[in-house]
């Protein structure tokens, strides 16, 4: 940071460009013949963090060029940019005063957020981690302008994906009437997280890859009126222009929202790129830009497995290999959660043709890729469409499909009103597989999932159920895949236990917990991925305060096992609760709520997540601690309720 | 229900053709030119019933002849129809056997459902109440069909307005992917409830009343072959539509998303219809037929105030007037809350320029209307579009706008991601006014808002309230305008207690409730709408069980007042909760958390609505009775626990 601006000549020797910007100032600053150079360097400081950090790698080699001609012709946060998603934001972080140190602990504690943030920076107008939302905040932010009379340009800046999203084009008809002033950005690079699909993905393919709109338009008009008849001619094209009114004129999708549309433009030429951002700034009517770029430009793995390299882990930056432990584990790694629900889709499905799965454009992410390419007739990608996932999964449900939605926890909240309005008042049979609950470290805020129990259990009709281990999660599937109504299974992000999953899967009793170890003293009801915390947590209690403490794996949050509950509750003095979620109506709520309901007085602690987002951090580990969920805080909390409890218990029998 | 089937001539003085329709193929014996009468008796039918029990006059009347076009070309119930919304189903209820007095019950305790409903019949493929689902359904059944090899068909009846909701563009997208068949109805009035808003909805009436898309590709054709050089000019005809490939073609945008389009069409002319739909039967493409109606077809009344009449209350059917109550009331009826919400809105958004208020498609149910009448620049309809809404509005929060949302309940479940992802995680100061918590009765499960506490108290950055009266709403609203974050006001459907609105609104102390009795041996502590009920409960348990009962006005679900209710539960035996909500994760849960938090035994009664979807019904009391939640049975449940608690404390003491 102690270089000077940069406005030196570029050479390999001399000190980095980069360093010296610090802030958008230093960008408008440059030479134009610097940019190219700038843009390099750029390159190689988001290679060199995502392989050491993982990270959004391909989405932000995609828009170096873009974000540069963006800084040079806006000038934030007077002007505001919002950004789709905002995993492409980390060129605008290089570029607003984030970079050195702060962007090398990228996705780590004490660094940079993966996603734009306002509480991270004045440039950033507006946070997200879910698509489809800038359009509408953009158009927000517009509509505010106008309403105070300032005179700053806003500019969404949206991935192709985005418009496969509903609340995009909810926006998009509504931009018209709401602003006259706003610049959107295209970044077409023909992905979401997989392939880009749907009318629209291959609606702009043909706008991109057929002479334009543009093109087509003046050709046409050289055409006529090149043709043997000179004036007259011309006047046939005029009068056929009139007769078919908007139907030619207004013939891009863009225009018939009331966009004037612009492309498609070279993602990658600055120039050109700056030439058509001050066109549009200068607009007097709301104006896309259609940019096409290359998501990875620059890194060769990632352009040859964008999916891959989509959201990266760590990676060798030459060969694009994915990173080893540095030392070699004892046991074989235990797969991922999600690869055992894809695995065990295909095996589903191969046995019942009637069996399908569904996913919201993250077939790799939920593991539903395994049935993709084993399936692909039993296999959907819809899209960013998780309302229309559900309602879809609910009309394959009325004719005897058995749909699988397989959606992270956190995405779920997408379609929640489908939910109950849809699949649970029809009482359809749905099975959802909500990925990610609990905490996603490295993505932050956005991406846990800790609400999903909460928002869930109102919900009449339904049967929700956490497995302790990816062989319960497959017979948790199973067994869902027998309901006459909505299931929900949720797990956390990462791998197992290594548990060998059963040949044959087992159905469970619905509403029944499972008692892994019983106690007299405490009874540890856990749920899920906290039941290994649960063990470890009985055995040190009965160490320390020499106690008999049992764990209960609870399987169901609904229907709670309150027979099981309830008949612990009258012998044994405190009932612990954990979970992966927040406190605020979950799982413990539920098990107040039984007690409650049946007039028991039993003690209860309940451990979970405060009533607060949950901020990104390197690990599990470290986030707990932060909000005093380590082992340590537990047992703490545990112990020094069961000395009062005990302490109490005492007293009112002397 | 005795009459013949109606197959001979139709005569004023006959029996009617209705009478003799007892399913579908009735409807198909009829001859073509008996339809006239049959559709002037539906109409007759629809306006008699709904001029006693209200309902959805304006769009059934509007589908009459569409709907029997439909049953001639389809059917039912091996093929299927997804209505979306489906309040324009009372003319397909009428035609499949819920004619006669289950119709003349209309929305009332065992009469037909205003909705259609998959419990009520076979011919209800998919039942709703909340717009833009039809289209996700009906590829979803589509789909089954293509999986299973069958080949029924499936239509999807979509008015204009689920155009402008996100779900319905998600599934436009996934049309083609999904499957080669299906025809999608566009039923083009103009209107959601209100007039229909957004870009959409003007290019649809581009559409419709400039000469049409098919139209104009037709007179081009021959205006060009018919120019001076014959042949050579068809040539030049081929060689520009080559050249200017599908920008022509697919000018319509329908056509973009993959789906052929036919029209607009007459929808009041039945062999218009009837020709229209056997061509789009057997097409091998999906196909949409946008054809035009008149909302309130046959009621002048309705045509003339086709908001009003959109969903009506008992009117006269000869001058359209709302019926007055039949005694006529002691004092002046109370207003609605919606209407305090509105005029609120109107005093504030005058006072302050900044103050905005925003609704998704419902301006008049909301109260938002005396908004748009007074301060029309502050006042934005987004069209049925919750999630833009929410996200709008959080883009407008960014920039020192406080928008004010009105949306349902039950419809704000469709905001629920961005309420967590766009509003609540930035702390945007956002105000959002839910009216119809609790019971809407003659809507049914569709519309009770019963899950919204559940849903957000789990969202950090929160408060939650809820006010007694429509003074205190006008307090909460004045209160919430002035918080850092989000806040949120649930309130009832319908009157208000008729309190005196004060003329400068206080500012609630956050987190403090409100006791209105003292009592030393029961506290109940009453959400909102629930407090007069409380009062008298708490009346009634002191005569009937000679102890003393006092009342809390909660105010505040979040933050819950935990030192009010601390030192209550430190000495008084029981505390009884009671809500207009499912006791799921609701206001008594967070009750319960607060007092287990701090170790507190005390007891508990909850009271709130049970794990299952409440039916529609006559009104609140019926259904409250069917519930166990009559006045009679709460004071029972809390009298009984009453004297286990106190048999129980006197057996302790002895």
């Amino acid at each position: 940071m102690n270089t000077s601006a940069g406005t030196s000549a570029p050479s390999f020797s001399s000190p980095r460009l980069l360093d010296g910007i610090r802030g958008p100032a230093d960008v408008k600053a440059l030479a134009a013949d610097q940019l190219p150079q700038l843009a390099r360097e750029i390159r190689n400081e988001i290679i060199a963090v995502t392989a050491s950090n993982g990270g959004h790698v391909g989405p932000n080699l995609g828009v170096v060029e873009l974000t540069l001609a963006l800084h040079r012709v806006f000038t934030t946060p007077d002007d505001q940019f919002v950004f789709d998603v905002s995993h492409q934001g980390y060129v605008h972080k290089l570029l607003t005063g984030r970079g050195g140190e702060f962007f090398r602990k990228l996705r780590q504690t004490g660094g940079a957020s993966g996603f734009l943030y306002r509480a991270e920076s004045t440039h950033d107008s507006f946070g997200a981690g879910h698509a489809g939302t800038a359009l509408s905040a953009a158009l927000g932010m517009a509509t505010a302008r106008d309403l105070r009379g300032t005179n700053e340009h806003v500019v969404a800046l949206c991935g192709d994906a985005a418009f496969t999203c509903g609340i995009t084009l909810e926006a998009l008809n509504n931009v018209v009437s709401s602003t006259k002033r706003l610049v959107v950005i295209l970044n077409d690079n023909e992905w979401s997280i997989a392939k880009n699909v749907g009318a629209l993905s291959k609606y702009l393919n043909r706008l991109s890859t057929n002479s334009t709109y543009n093109k087509v338009h003046h050709d046409l008009e050289k055409f006529f009126t090149g043709l043997p008849g000179g004036q007259d001619m011309h006047r046939l094209w005029v009068k056929w222009k009139r007769e078919t009114k908007d139907f030619f004129v207004e013939s891009s999708l863009f225009e018939k929202f009331g966009l004037r549309y612009l492309g498609p433009i070279d993602g990658h030429n600055l120039e050109e790129l700056v030439k058509n951002l001050e066109f549009a700034k200068n607009c007097d009517t709301p104006v896309i830009l259609h940019v096409i770029t290359k998501k990875g430009k620059g890194l060769d793995a990632a352009i040859a497995h964008p999916e891959k390299f989509h959201g990266a882990s760590p990676y060798d930056p030459l060969t694009g290999e994915s990173l080893k432990p540095a030392v070699a584990p004892i046991a074989p790694p235990a797969p991922n959660y999600q690869d055992v629900m894809g695995k065990a889709m295909v095996r589903f499905a191969k046995a019942n043709p009637a069996i399908v799965g569904i996913t919201g454009a993250m077939p790799s992410g939920t593991g539903l890729s395994h049935l993709a390419a084993e399936c692909p007739k039993q296999f959907f990608d819809v899209g960013i469409a998780e309302e229309h996932a559900v309602i879809f999964a609910a009309g394959l449900a009325t004719k005897g499909i058995r749909p699988v939605v397989a959606i992270y926890s956190t995405f779920l909240q997408r379609g929640y009103d489908p939910i109950i309005h849809d699949v649970a008042l029809q009482n359809l049979p749905v099975t959802f597989v909500m990925d990610r609950a609990g905490l996603s470290p490295n993505d932050g805020p956005t991406h846990h999932g800790l609400f999903d129990l909460a928002y869930l259990r109102p919900v009449p009709n339904a049967t929700i159920m956490q497995p302790k281990d990816e062989d319960e999660l497959v017979d948790m599937m199973h067994t869902s895949l027998q309901l006459p109504g909505p299931g929900f299974i949720r797990y956390p992000r990462g791998a197992g236990l290594g548990v060998k999953i059963k040949e044959s899967p087992a159905t469970l009793p619905i509403g029944q917990a499972e008692v892994l170890k019983q106690g007299s003293n405490i009874m540890i009801w856990a749920l899920g991925s906290m039941v290994q915390d649960a063990l470890a947590l009985a055995a040190r209690l009965e160490a320390t305060e020499n106690i008999s403490v049992g764990v209960v794996n609870a399987r169901f949050i609904k229907p709670l096992d309150r027979t099981l509950l309830l008949s612990q509750a009258a012998c044994i003095p405190l009932i612990v609760t954990m979970e992966d979620h927040v406190l605020a109506g979950g799982f413990g709520s539920a098990a107040l709520e039984a007690l409650q309901e049946a007039d028991c007085p039993a003690a209860v602690e309940r451990i979970g997540w405060p009533d607060t987002f949950v901020e990104h951090g390197s690990s599990q580990n470290i986030l707990r601690a932060a909000h005093g969920l380590s082992p340590d805080a537990i047992h703490q909390r545990v112990a020094d309720r069961w000395r009062n409890r005990h302490a109490a218990r005492v007293e009112a029998n002397a």
